[in-house]
């Protein structure tokens, strides 16, 4: 039996050696999820952003917590961009610290690193539906930072709830403007803080004077203290509220498009470069290039030119004898 | 005269124009950059980096004051790849609000988008080397944010200064982990901050446990006060010794060595997407993929399969008749 038919049975080694597969950019767990894909689309998607230092993994924790107590199966991606180096030993961290570790009805897996031939949002794109396939009835994927990655990461979620905290200066009411429209639901953590009114305040005004930008929707600003355990049900019931929205008014449809068109673009990148770049790596041309520039006898714009003369034809050359 | 030329000759409304062109993926500005690119490398490219809230653009203002006072150009590349949306606007804003905007010898351009057709990396290449061939003496690449956007645009720089900010919680802690082997100068800014010596300690024991992983070179951590003009001559100093450092040691042939493969990289990785995506998308294949996904009739890793094949060939396949 492959890892895809012991992953369907919900065969938890056989989904996380499948994501080692995937990290290791084995072909065969292509293969893997080809046979899983069809599975995959009945998971709810949960996305969690926002800046460092806002209280992000324990709200997961919280929500995890709320959805074990439905009976839900919840799976986690933890998604670390920030980190390329060290990142995985932190993240490691971070899952050894969540009290829902030792629970069979959660699944955890970081993800840390990006490197030149795979792109984050790809394998984050690649174990939500590993999770998805096997059962788990919510993914949460938490973000680590507010950059592009992480626009592009929580744009797979179904609702992306955007975790603020009080008082964290001017640089941070630009990013809030950054992500004000990547927001379904917002949380001001940390909300026993004296500034939590007024970021409350501030949010709701910028979310009103953007409102329409959402569709129908109109997101909501919460006020959250995740170590306590306090206006987590809240959050849950908001978050809960845009997904019906999500298929009452039929934007579910736009929305999965635009994931779909998003995942098969990533793989497709990937692949091309793959291909190309692994062949003028081994010929030695790639080398000769980089040489080229050093000196600037070569400059990159042209080679890329050549090479994409070679593997595609010269543009506007008509076929011969035509 | 075509706008390469005339970038040669120090005319800024033309470097403004085809940074816009570039922008927007006009083919006419690759011609441009090749024509610039042989009048590249001569400029001391730095990377600013750091949380938000740190106060990266002041410290920017007031380097860009030191070498002024120098009687050295500098060009400024102000990244924010966190703001998909309203981005622009914001460093619209901060660029008004830099004291140098009037001055002839500083040229202020921001970038704010990322496309899928596009990387923001690729783009600050390009503009990093305009500035260059320009006759920019010192290019600094001011990033928003500490995600792997951040890392990979401050690799582009000879210096990398981090800036790091008192007291911002744990949370920072992990990123300063993150970041650590990407710094060459560590800047702890704000540092009338009650906090700042016990940040200085900690970064300093940190990076104390790393050591070795930066080649020969150690990182300091200087304490700065952008707002009061404190601590900018010694942290440029340090900055100028790093500089020195490279070429003292010959790292510098390694470090333009990856800057150069990267670039080269960037550029083929987009290069290819856009010609197959292209072709794609013009004759409906594309929307013909992601309605099959929406069923999940078409799995996307066979549907590159598939392009791969007749782009490419099958793997393994010999030609017909062999």
């Amino acid at each position: 039996m492959g890892l895809a038919e012991q992953i369907l049975q919900g065969d938890m080694r056989a989904a996380a050696r499948l994501m080692r597969d995937i990290d290791d950019g084995f072909k065969s767990a292509v293969e893997e999820l080809k046979t899983l894909y069809p599975h995959t689309g009945k998971a709810y998607i949960i996305g969690i952003t926002g800046p460092p230092g806002a209280g992000k993994s324990t709200l997961v924790d919280q929500i995890t917590a709320v959805y074990r107590g439905g009976g839900k199966k919840v799976g986690i991606v933890a998604v670390d961009p920030t980190s390329p180096f060290t990142g995985g030993a932190i993240l490691g961290d971070r899952i050894r610290m969540n009290r829902h570790a030792e629970d069979d009805g959660v699944f955890i897996r970081s993800l840390a690193t990006r490197g030149y031939l795979g792109g984050v949002s790809r394998s984050t794109g690649d174990v939500v539906n590993v999770m998805d396939a096997m059962g788990m009835d919510t993914v949460i994927i938490e973000t680590v930072g507010v950059g592009q990655d992480e626009v592009d990461i929580v744009r797979m979620a179904h609702t992306t709830v955007v975790v603020m905290v009080p008082g964290l200066g001017d640089d941070i009411q630009a990013i809030k403007a950054g992500i004000l429209e990547i927001g379904d639901v917002f949380a001001v953590n940390k909300a026993d803080r004296e500034d939590a009114d007024r970021t409350v305040r501030e949010l709701a005004v910028m979310l009103e004077m953007n409102s329409g930008k959402n569709g129908g929707w109109r997101p909501k600003v919460l006020k959250t203290e995740a170590s306590r355990n306090r206006g987590i049900e809240e959050l849950v019931a908001e978050m809960e509220e845009h997904r019906r929205y999500l298929y009452r008014s039929g934007a579910i449809k736009h929305l999965l498009e635009e994931k779909n068109a998003r995942l098969f673009m990533e793989i497709l990148k990937e692949r091309l470069f793959t291909e190309v770049f692994g062949h003028i790596h081994v010929n030695g041309r790639f080398r000769e290039i980089v040489e080229g520039m050093m000196t600037r006898q070569k400059d990159p714009y042209s080679a890329v030119d050549e090479i994409m003369a070679e593997r595609f034809g010269a543009p506007g050359n008509d076929p011969p004898f035509s």
